[in-house]
């Protein structure tokens, strides 16, 4: 079989000619006789591989020097442990909840200490994102938390909440790298890999280096805290070697294409394809509120369950697959993160304009 | 360059057919036309991959029915938290302290209860495993913990402690699958797949079914909970899909080899051919204990850091790399896992004879 349009939500899409090196490097890496899974990650060849790519991720989001750039392991849902273990001083955070994974974030930071949900869109199933512009935010919060894109719900914050003057922590993983940030604008952004960087199971987190201390919850395990690991340049431990030179590949691929406004100036392009026919379908409808609508997830329905079924069913068999939505929308879900090619959304909006003829 | 004879203690080399199947199915996995890198660790693909895995795994190790398998993340180090954050139900436990992991797991274990030191080999660097027939096991300790085989030092148990009837939890990360184990005699086993097994990012746990509840100490994060991840068959969120589906293919290749009696058998020929020649050596010698020798890590040294230095120099242009020993102990180690073949060592074991007579 060819390769597929992959509309997966993630672990999703990866660009062909990062896997294509990938492959041919796979015995033997730039002459050194091994694999990189076979490599020391104490090894001059490691080392340059890890370094580089902390020094590109920080090229193509012009990270200030006062961060430090942390890969780690345990996935998005280590870090709403992390977070709190590490940043709670107070005992006191503001969530913003707009998403399944932003509320499980919220209900792990209640564990420690006094974790407030402070605006939330769970009224209409998560389907846009709340003013935020004059929030309660309690004037003792050691943070604000959001979940900047929601992957689920295909929303995003189109501006930045009112944190009042606190540190605000962002859940990127569904839009790290799909545009520029201004990374001074937050105390810790974090990532997992697997949408839009790289292969599951390494988590990026950018972290504000006053935040880094030894002056952390009791009862903290020493792999959880940002310490140990930024200590270490991430390498206390193993670290997820491969995965870690798969994102490393990534990040050069992007500079490649130009770095995130490049990649910006593409990914509206791509959306507005499908958001316009969308926009003007009779049989297919987007999910989400005009002004909260995601560059990088574009949930839609037909409205009729059956319908939607046999879609998927048809546009999969055409080799446009993982286009399922989450059960708790329901119809389907474009993903349609950097590593899609614009030909990919273009083909599926012309399946979908047929499908919508044949189906009238 | 040609591939390498690599003796890197970890990551470590893998089966070079294992490697050549991943390249070849890099871009398009038995034409699902996605790379396992990209592919939704939901969709049927995927779930195939992980529950291959687990049953190999437990042909290779004769698992009982009321063992969990878990592919979980974080390292070794992880669980040196997650083991008395999810056992210490007294919060008594007794560490056998046999090198520089066994310690860190002590130490970090002191943090969630009382964790004593029952036994020590700290004395000659761990150059042995001490006597542990009739050790002082505290009554109301929840478990007894062992690194079994220890990667810095070349040692193993060669017969396993008497806990007096407590639960018996082993770190097996440098012997995972180099010989048989009776799983029923321990509690829990885990191990970095790294050395052995897989790619680094990949930590396998097998644990008896009724250690597994919800009685875990306060604070503990739920991606921390061995329950959360055994109530979701290891996928309660992303795992490292990736590093799983190599794990699963070296089980295959396990299996091809004949199992772990085979296994056995081959990596006895194989440290034998070693170990025979540092015995009779005038210029090298092993630095462990004739009964606490390990069949998979073995340093030696010539007892002069100029000679090692040269040997050590002079291997590696030779095609026989990651020779170093760690530097607690100082010379020269050769990690000889599973996918080391016997060739490998042959050679390493004419060039140090020759070595031997050029540097008599």
């Amino acid at each position: 079989m060819a390769r597929v349009y992959n509309f997966s939500a993630g672990p999703a899409v990866l660009p062909e000619e990062v896997l294509k090196e990938a492959a041919a490097e796979m015995l033997d890496y730039q002459g050194s006789g091994q694999s990189v899974m076979e490599m020391s990650h104490r090894s001059k060849v490691f080392d340059k591989i890890i370094k580089d790519a902390e020094q590109d991720l920080r090229d193509l989001l012009n990270i200030p020097d006062n961060y430090k750039v942390l890969f780690l392991q345990g996935g998005a849902h280590l870090q709403f442990a992390m977070i709190p273990m590490n940043l709670m001083k107070n005992r006191v955070a503001d969530y913003i909840v707009t998403g399944q994974w932003a509320k499980r974030a919220f209900k792990e930071a209640q564990k420690f200490g006094d974790a407030k949900c402070i605006a939330s869109s769970e009224d209409k199933t998560f389907s846009y994102i709340p003013d935020c512009s004059d929030l309660p935010i309690d004037e003792n919060a050691d943070y604000v938390y959001i979940c900047e894109n929601n992957t689920i719900y295909g929303t995003k914050f189109k501006t930045l909440p009112n944190t009042k003057g606190k540190d605000l922590v962002a859940d990127v993983s569904s839009c790290f790298l799909s545009e520029p940030m201004d990374v001074s604008k937050y105390a810790v952004i974090y990532g997992g890999a697997q949408k839009n960087i790289g292969p599951a199971g390494v988590v990026i987190a950018i972290i504000r280096e006053d935040l880094i201390t030894e002056d952390v919850l009791p009862g903290t395990p020493t792999m959880l805290q940002y310490k140990t690991h930024a200590d270490n340049d991430s390498l206390y431990n193993t670290p997820p070697c491969y995965g870690i030179y798969i994102c490393g590949k990534v990040f050069k691929w992007l500079k490649k294409q130009g770095g995130l406004e490049a990649m910006k100036a593409y990914n509206e392009k791509k959306a507005a394809i499908l958001y316009d026919f969308l926009d003007q379908s009779k049989l297919f409808k987007g999910t989400v509120e005009k002004n909260s609508r995601s560059l990088m997830n574009v949930p839609f329905v037909t409205g009729d369950a059956d319908m939607d079924a046999k879609f998927i069913k048809e546009a999969t068999e055409a080799g446009f697959v993982n286009l399922k939505g989450h059960r708790s929308v329901g119809g389907m879900r474009a993903s349609i993160y950097n590593a899609m090619p614009i030909e990919g959304v273009e083909k599926l909006v012309a399946f979908m304009k047929k499908f919508e003829e044949e189906n009238a």
